[in-house]
């Protein structure tokens, strides 16, 4: 039986979940691998508990009623051997989770943010190595993306190229053109459907993939900030003014535009897709014309997709498919990603 | 630095690959995870090599001439901690994989005969515990199914259903009957092209696709038998007693009935495909009629695929695609389930 401490940052949507799935699979658990899972902190932006003999039941359906425990603290004092999770979606657990490394302690991440900031922020992460340091859930969430291509680069494969779509909302926009729908309906459809964030513009700049491609070109070897990516918005920097209002309004001034790129992809057998294209040398993310047929040319609505062309797989790449946001499934990545880590704590 | 010794069975075309997989990686390995992976052993039906302290360099390039070491000795003998890998096609390694787990050694497995027979066979294998047991290209090769199953079921995840596609070759036969091709033709195409195992009933008998359908089932908990498993063989009993030449011949007799069918299935827009179901409590192998617009019904040529229906992954499945056999794919599964078993030795 091996204990490990848990010290979770971010028990929002997909971290409550990921606590839930926790608690009631951890006698399974136990039973299967021997890992005794044990919380010790769970922190929001404004609240935190924390007890290093571990929460019981009720600490944790309280939470986070009335609790204002110190972060740093309990970053400073959880037992070893533990793993702090960050599931927020904030720049600022960097130093904590540097900390926890820095300790002794793994990491788990579905935040984006601590990977694709500086490339020196990475390397500080990733020099602890690939056990102690997991985000499987940052690319195409609990899809085996991070996972396999470790394993591809472990055997000494060459990645050659890796495209795909890791935007499930920007997927549900493209399927929609695709049927004749305006660009300016498209968007509104699903911000109503409660699709997009808050600020359509959070998904329509294509920030959010450009992370995931960084991550991704990091990971094959590539030396490279965010602003290297070749980035191509959805939408003119002039509209970075609007409101939010004002900008679901103006946004019928893109329609004509992006109709015209429907019509001309489909005339030669092809669809318009909003894709990231790594190789060894490149990382861009924009507009691109995918075969009707293709794999990515064929995927319909919000699904993600990577297509990954190594030395091995050249002539047939691999590809993995499926829902690449949701809180269940991101919390099972999360989940996974804990007990890989917890088996690769030496006992 | 964690020494792992390595007794290989079965170096044939995908053994030999692997050994020199991991004889070009291993420098890089060491340096990236700190496991040196040394071989001590090299065995085929006929011939083996075995040195306690490790095979050199010239033992290894120069094997299999002349050497004649006894495989049972060698598994008695390799020092902890150590893999013991197979690479065979065969059932009689099964008594010395259970040694090896006795022992306290791991194994890893591309050969899927010892997890296809017996349940009793496949619990006392599996009892040892996953990170001593892995298999990741008894189904699809290199493609991460396995794993990725292993995954869903450890975070507590329902399975509902697992939908595929596991042989090139009836993949490959299947896209050509897809275009019009008589049946008997196509397996003569697949065959020329060295497609087909020597024996084409080897694959057109659905039996190697129903031991990885059974080895699918037991992972998610049936207790099933190859026996128990509803088969759907591609030509009719009485087929089974002539010779291959005899039987290429009679294949034309078949082409009238499979031909009707691709043709029954176009007019639903429909294909036809040699697909393998597995629920919770099914298991069966054979023809099925999927929409030309699905994930199987628009795979082609020779790749596998696998639809994972869970709780969680419920409206949009998770689905990986690839190709599922060829030497330098399969030899990197291997080589990767190596490391992982390696890495979950305990230093």
């Amino acid at each position: 039986m091996k204990k490990v401490h848990l010290l979770h940052i971010g028990v929002g949507n997909v971290g409550r979940q990921t606590v839930k799935q926790i608690t009631v699979q951890r006698t399974a658990l136990k039973a299967a691998t021997g890992l005794d899972l044990v919380f010790c902190g769970l922190f929001t932006n404004t609240a935190g508990v924390f007890k290093k003999a571990g929460l019981s039941k009720l600490d944790i359906a309280g939470f986070p009623n009335g609790s204002k425990a110190d972060l740093k603290k309990a970053v400073t004092e959880i037992p070893l051997p533990f793993i702090v999770i960050d599931t927020t979606a904030a720049d600022m657990t960097l130093p904590l989770l540097k900390l926890a490394l820095k300790r002794g302690g793994s990491v788990v991440m579905s935040n984006k943010k601590p990977l694709s900031g500086s490339q020196d922020d990475f390397d500080a992460l990733l020099k602890h190595g690939e056990n102690r340091v997991l985000f499987e859930t940052t690319v195409g969430a609990g899809l085996p993306v991070i996972g396999t291509l470790a394993d591809l680069l472990k055997t000494g494969d060459d990645i050659e190229s890796i495209t795909g779509c890791f935007s499930g909302t920007l997927g549900y926009i493209f399927s929609q053109l695709q049927t004749g729908t305006p660009f300016s309906n498209a968007v509104k459809i699903a911000k109503s459907h409660g699709f997009t964030e808050p600020d359509p513009r959070d998904d329509l700049s294509g920030i959010d993939v450009t992370r995931k491609a960084v991550i991704l070109a990091r990971l094959i070897g590539q030396k490279i900030e965010l602003s290297d990516v070749k980035l191509q918005s959805l939408y003119p920097a002039a509209m970075a003014r609007l409101s939010v209002d004002e900008f679901m309004k103006a946004l019928t001034e893109l329609d004509q535009d992006i109709a015209e790129k429907v019509v001309a992809a489909k005339t030669h057998q092809k669809v318009l897709r909003y894709a990231a294209t790594i190789t060894p040398k490149q990382c861009s993310v924009g507009l691109e014309n995918f075969h009707i047929d293709s794999e990515i040319g064929s995927l319909r609505g919000p699904d993600n997709i990577i297509v990954i062309r190594t030395r091995r797989y050249h002539d047939n790449p691999l590809v993995i498919k499926g829902p690449g946001a949701g809180v269940p499934v991101t919390a099972a990545g999360v989940f996974a990603d804990i007990i890989k880590a917890a088996e690769a704590i030496p006992s």
